[in-house]
């Protein structure tokens, strides 16, 4: 039902040996009925028929087999044999199968969404591949709503046969692919998958967690044992080695893709950082330093500059504190002023994004209490602070083309509307904001080491 | 406005040499022409008039005065004499500020919402003081939309006479307060704060992020020069024997105030995890060990005791997958089985609250697609979904009645309707669920780490 309610661009047929209908669609008893060429069998019948549904596939002449059924070598020996004949007998066919024990897949450009989990991101041009299908699901769900776009997704399963050594390959020549995203438990072929990592890694960002790196989570997650799971120590150095960003938590894997599809690649360690609070300031700089960004001192240019727009006991440094000034044309006057400064390779601005929020409460007051406002006052308002960051983000997005260098946000405070990603129209660039400092620093500062890496 | 929309219980009145009337309500000339005796004043006239003021308030009696004002000390060399001068006379008048340069104060308990920004948390047992009123208040935003109860808030600005370590000795004494969350920069007596920190960290905990770290964050920080802000190891040092729980980012300072005041302390380490994901459960298992917390195997009774409860091919270990099981009084017994095992401290749960934002996707194209359901069909089902989560978070705070260990869970998802904390009436625990594991596991390896300090 995710595929049809998700309006899939290409046609979809029941298979079921009952017959009948279902939803008003006719539902076919085998395959071989269907008249049309069929691309793609999605299988979800139970793990011991699936062996018998082979040849019928080979008559209808169906090569790609997404097969969610579980129940096969994650479950113990007789389902680690079940899944070596099913395999054998495959190969003889000449079907490829993704799977078994997968969430299954999508491509949002061509509106295919057939995972278990409603979910259906926008199309973009992650890509993401997990060895385990509820993490996947999640973190597309998780993409949805923070506007992050997906080229493709894919629940890897068993890999009984196509391993994520293979997906490699794919992300090296598809074009639309701009960062490869991965959550991995163990590799079969390690040398096959860090070669291909190296060649892809150059050409696009891999951003990688590794479940298992601990002996508990390397139990934890047995039913896929591999070698790589034995020695973690190894598995980052190769990693490091191969230009594979590696990060620590589930979330990081999508702040990051967002960061990297979204932002040029700093040139430099430099930070500017523009504060509405200073204390918020304080805290990104400590959190700069330390991930091994600097946070330099301001040039005398830059504070000349700034001594034009701001009232003179503003602090004279970097984080540039913008001491409540409420004129927001200054505010993107001075972010301005930092990534033109040549002593500065990216600007954080924290704060100007998400006041809105902050203002709606101050005037949702005002009209409590005074008879002179009312909501239409709050909605006019609100109306002008939503433009507000409209322009403020699509001007952060072009001085980011001007310049070629990132420029990333932190939002003040959230609500629905707040998104990672702010798309602008025609840009190749994109606006990113998180909702906490460290976030926002540990995407710079993992920009910033791939970055070193590629220059080798 | 936000005092009076927060609606405050006790009587407010402005004050504005002009006098008149402002939305409705009479403007006093001065303090001395109000009739009743005023607790507190709220000054916020430009700096250079605050001095002659103070007669005026002696006049009147007026002994606590909150100067949210700025332009004293952390302007340069003129407003730190001016600062200097008014403290001199305010000594003399018997008079008390709070402040200057504060973003002001509030106590949820009696309605009192005297901040700039307008934020209105629930009453509860977190103390928040904070040295950057712009990072308390944005504390205090978030601390509103997660749920999270506030005894009392104060931005504690220049602290030209109420310190940081004046405030100590509040919490030591204040039958309301259960947890302390400080922001610091620099402290004024470093000896006095760390004796009083020990006091009060034996009976409640004291959780804090220190602002100026790094070197980078020291110079930001630098209008609030302290001692303590030049040598970051003695004062993490001092931190450790006083029992204070240092944190890195701000948002962990209220995912800690909500789990220290929600949740028994864990006696140990041993950590059960139940999830209804795997790789979700690999991920949560090698963050628990990465924080010092074990993750043990289960005992045969408890695997026999599961074995009632779930297919056989259920995974036999810990995290107990629940292999996508649909029936939510399993997950309740199978909760109880581990919470109630010797073998184990503390229990996280992983994706059982939060599905309900899965199942209405699933629902929803359902309807899409399937004339013969409506939309009331959702609307049921949601329904229940929404008892089951309520059910559920009675039952875990139930539990932790029961057995005196925590429980902590992450979201499948997140959507508006998600909170930190959910209370349940008539129970001194509280449900906690946060939206990434990390966060969880963070907070549970806290709880334990200052178990272990409190024992000596």
């Amino acid at each position: 039902s995710n595929v049809l309610a998700g309006k899939y661009q290409g046609k979809v047929y029941f298979v079921n040996p009952k017959g009948g209908e279902i939803i008003g669609r006719h539902v076919f008893k085998s395959v071989t009925e269907i008249s049309d060429p069929v691309d793609l069998a999605v299988v979800t019948i139970p793990a011991n028929k699936v062996l018998a549904l082979i040849p019928e596939l080979k008559a209808k002449k169906i090569k790609n087999v997404l097969l969610i059924t579980s129940g096969f070598a994650e479950v113990g020996a007789e389902g680690k044999r079940m899944e070596e004949e099913l395999v054998k007998h495959a190969r003889e066919a000449g079907i490829i199968i993704l799977g078994p024990n997968t969430m299954g897949i999508s491509n949002p450009h061509i509106s295919l969404y057939c995972t278990g989990t409603h979910v259906r991101p926008k199309p973009g041009d992650t890509m993401l591949v997990t060895q385990s299908g509820n993490l996947g699901t999640q973190l597309l769900a998780f993409a949805e709503k923070e506007g992050i776009g997906i080229r493709a997704f894919a629940g890897s399963g068993n890999e009984a046969m196509i391993t994520i050594e293979d997906a490699m390959e794919g992300f090296e020549v598809d074009q639309l692919t701009k960062t490869v995203v991965l959550y991995i438990e163990s590799i079969k072929n390690g040398r096959r998958f860090f070669e291909a990592a190296k060649r892809v890694g150059k050409k696009k960002p891999i951003i990688a967690l590794k479940g298992g790196r601990t002996e508990a989570g390397a139990q934890a997650a047995a039913s896929h044992t591999g070698a790589m799971a034995s020695n973690v120590k190894v598995f980052k150095a190769v990693c490091r080695q191969a230009g594979i960003i590696l990060v620590d938590h589930p979330m990081d894997l999508l702040d990051l893709s967002a960061a990297f599809s979204s932002l040029p690649l700093p040139k430099g360690k430099r930070v500017g950082i523009v504060t509405l609070g200073g204390g918020w300031g304080v805290v990104a700089c400590d959190l700069c330093m330390e991930n091994s960004l600097e946070v330099p001192q301001l040039s005398e240019t830059v504070i000349n500059r700034i001594n034009n727009l701001l009232p003179g006991f503003w602090n004279h440094a970097n984080p540039v504190d913008l001491v409540g000034e409420m004129n927001t044309e200054i505010h993107m006057t001075i972010l301005e002023e930092l990534i033109q400064w040549e002593g500065c390779d990216a600007v954080i601005h924290m704060g100007i994004i998400g006041r809105r929020i902050m203002i709606q409460s101050v005037m949702e007051s005002t009209v409590a209490l005074d008879k002179n406002y009312d909501n239409n006052f709050v909605e006019g308002a609100l109306a002008y602070l939503d433009n507000f960051e409209k322009q403020f983000v699509e001007r952060t997005v072009t001085l980011m083309e001007k310049y070629e260098k990132p420029i990333a946000g932190v939002y003040l405070l959230n609500d629905n509307k707040t998104r990672t990603i702010t798309e602008v129209e025609g840009c190749k660039y994109r606006g990113v904001n998180f909702i906490t400092p460290e976030r926002t620093v540990k995407a710079l500062a993992q920009m910033y080491q791939y970055a070193q890496w590629l220059k080798g």
